[in-house]
């Protein structure tokens, strides 16, 4: 299968010879092939998107369908998503006004699947509960342990066995996933995979998966040691977004999902960097809870989130299907999944992720893409977010090792985000083999130090 | 998710109030969102298919994705598929020159995993190694047991765990399939997990897979004993279709392919009905070999299956994800899925869609919809391709059982895909149990006789 996400294909498929054309018209019932000039499209008939190239040789005769499939997926920030006043759980999927009606209307008992990790299930379970109780919804939730370490075919298979067992339309009902990006990975491989495709709908409750998992189309577990090695691009028809779930969060898991923002500040919103810079450590003191900490018509949590999310949707809906291998999203993507799958559970996503960004400062650094004093913001600004910048795990061998690997997964092309400033980036596919190593040799001399020591280089006041 | 073959989301989208409509544009490596002015396609920049929808409420915001994903795919009718100088099964998939030529000049050595039917194997085995070997290819040959009792996802983790150790290019190197429908589906669905996606080949080597699972996008394993009740729908890059394999298949399962293009036939195809009422016996002893049989430009073999691929493909084309519930290519599929199971393995899957659509002949007469003459034209073709046309175990308790499955699996609509005519039909929702029963009693009336009887009722000289 080719997949692409512009018009090459059909560019391509005009240079052909000996080829016609075929549009399709369905009439009734029946659809056909036409060629240009009997598909003007007349009355009672529908033409498709789809078209078939039919080339014919002496040998041999082949058909090129040539088939669109469009992609619709709502991200809602909301508040209160558990209130049972609140419509959002049940019905803010739903586009089709007469389908709204209907639930609105109470005609039918409505019918959910709950897959929740077990955690979450402790501190929410009950107000899940509660609020399909309240609604008068046939409901069943499944908690689960959704682990890094559990993130495998198994688990997917459980949970399709106890979707089947409750039984759910196909069409109409979505399973609802409530957790971390573990979870809504776990959760969309196995809506993916039932009956062909199963809507579904993600609640992220981490900072991580808020700003992350929730935005794109991906699914997936972990395989044969190789992280989410097996998985779809089939985003949810929804995510509801509810900051309020940050709250009950660790602290570590906090600085854990600022590590995301903080991908994206570097790529892309020099704004974004600054605001992490200055109310950082404040949004990871409150939690994300906060109604200040900006201007009186904002406030640094919300926009924080919001830009995060907004320039994380630029990057990945013009490229659902990661058709296009150069992705700045990509950056601090590199050399993390192998360190995070070598050390596991020892890191968190983020901290992995975290790490890469801070040898990737010094290897921008090293070539000459960013001056000391911005590689030294973005370091100081990590250590602010209460994020390890080094990790004695992470050694040139295994450096090496990933960037080996990442070679050739992404065709025999390097593809490294670098930031080229603060807030801009490019990618790049000739970072020479001496230059990473200066690099890696400098991260590891200024970095590797016990953290006042750290903290004396970097001229910080951690106390 | 919400999926759509055509336009309908987008305008749906410009119905909503209060929202922004955000195109993206690509400069360097960096995708920015812009509204209508500012999307104007400038020097260097790049225009995405994909848009943003934006809404803000007081307590909500909201961000719609709109992106469309292009599949495009070959069907390939070829001759001496396994003879090493024929190209296609190495390169026949590849559409991009630059790619052609460098596997052309022998750059890269070639890698390819194949997963073949054991009894293929047996048959065919030493032939795809040879070919393999005198095109200097890195191969391996995975045979696998793929009977309907196997379609598992315990098959599909056993290939992909194999894929693994072999190790491949998840974008150059696809999975070839050599087998029969199973074959095809659980391959399909273990690189569809793979990265993702991987992309794969099928080369069926049945005639039922040859002009059925061989068009579509269509993948899976069954699974709490329902019919692929788990799969995707990704399809393959390239099929490549070699009539000879059908010379090493027993009679019956000649017999079991041709229900299938039966079903085309009579759905839309009145030239291609005739086609089987004539020659079908010939094709059956020819086993697809024939040269001749019709005008000596063409012969009933490559026309029969010609007709039976471009039929199947008109209709799959514009439904690839199978968004439209109103599809002809369901006719025969509406009770043989639950027959099919429940007697597994007694029937063949065209047998059971045989006995299937025969049932739905005498619904057909009983409507009006068909003459006497018609719906006996049907059922004597069908003895003479030697398919069942009755079955003990297709009782009124099950048909009932499975159009209530199908009512509830198809947004409450029967959705019954009825001929109104030698080569053309209709969807109907609205066949009364009355008629149902009458048609049933009429066909076990007719048709559950012994064979000499029954042959006498059709006014046939089978012997």
């Amino acid at each position: 299968m080719s997949i692409s996400n512009g018009s090459g294909s059909e560019l391509h498929m005009n240079r052909l010879k000996n080829r016609t054309e075929f549009h399709l018209v369905q009439v009734k019932n029946t659809w056909k092939r036409k060629t240009g000039k009997g598909a003007a499209q007349k009355e009672h008939s529908r033409l498709s998107a789809a078209k078939i190239y039919e080339s014919t040789t002496e040998d041999e005769v082949s058909w090129t369908v040539v088939s669109p499939i469009i992609f619709t997926y709502k991200v809602l920030q909301s508040q209160n998503l558990l209130h049972p006043s609140n419509d959002t759980l049940v019905s803010g999927h739903i586009r089709d006004p007469q389908q709204l009606e209907a639930i609105r209307s109470g005609t039918n008992r409505l019918k959910r699947f709950v897959v929740i990790d077990e955690m979450v299930n402790n501190l929410y379970g009950c107000q899940v509960a509660d609020y399909f109780e309240a609604r008068n919804v046939i409901y069943r939730i499944l908690p689960l342990p959704t682990t890094e370490e559990n993130k495998s075919m198994e688990m997917v298979m459980k949970i399709l066995e106890e979707v089947h067992k409750f039984g759910i339309d196909r069409r109409t009902e979505p399973i609802i996933a409530v957790g971390g990006g573990v979870c809504l990975d776990i959760v969309g491989l196995a809506a993916s995979l039932y009956r062909r495709r199963t809507p579904y709908i993600r609640v992220p409750t981490t900072l991580l998966s808020y700003i992350d998992a929730s935005v794109g189309a991906k699914t997936g577990v972990n395989f044969a040691n190789c992280k989410n090695k097996l998985g779809t691009y089939i985003p949810p028809v929804a995510t509801f977004l509810d900051r309020s779930f940050i709250k009950t969060l660790p602290r570590r898991h906090i600085s854990n999902g600022l590590a995301e923002i903080l991908k994206m500040a570097l790529m892309k919103h020099r704004g974004l960097f600054e605001l992490l810079e200055m109310q950082g450590k404040f949004l990871l003191e409150t939690q994300f809870q906060s109604t200040c900490g900006l201007g009186s018509h904002s406030d640094a949590a919300s926009l924080s989130t919001r830009v995060a999310i907004e320039t994380m949707l630029e990057e990945l809906a013009p490229n659902l299907w990661e058709d296009d291998l150069d992705r700045l999203v990509d950056f601090g993507h590199l050399i993390s999944p192998e360190l995070e799958m070598k050390v596991l559970p020892a890191l968190l996503h983020g901290e992995a992720v975290n790490i890469d960004m801070s040898l990737m400062a010094y290897v921008s650094q090293e070539r000459g893409l960013l001056t000391e004093d911005e590689k030294f913001r973005i370091i100081r600004c990590m250590l602010e977010l209460e994020l390890p910048v080094w990790h004695k795990d992470c050694t040139l061998a295994l450096v090496r090792n990933a960037l080996s690997e990442r070679l050739q997964h992404s065709g025999g092309l390097l593809r490294m985000p670098l930031p080229t400033g603060l807030g801009r980036a490019e990618i790049f596919n000739d970072t020479s083999d001496e230059t990473l190593y200066k690099a890696f040799e400098k991260w590891c001399d200024q970095l590797n130090t016990k953290g006042p020591e750290m903290s004396q280089i970097m001229g910080l006041n951690l106390s």
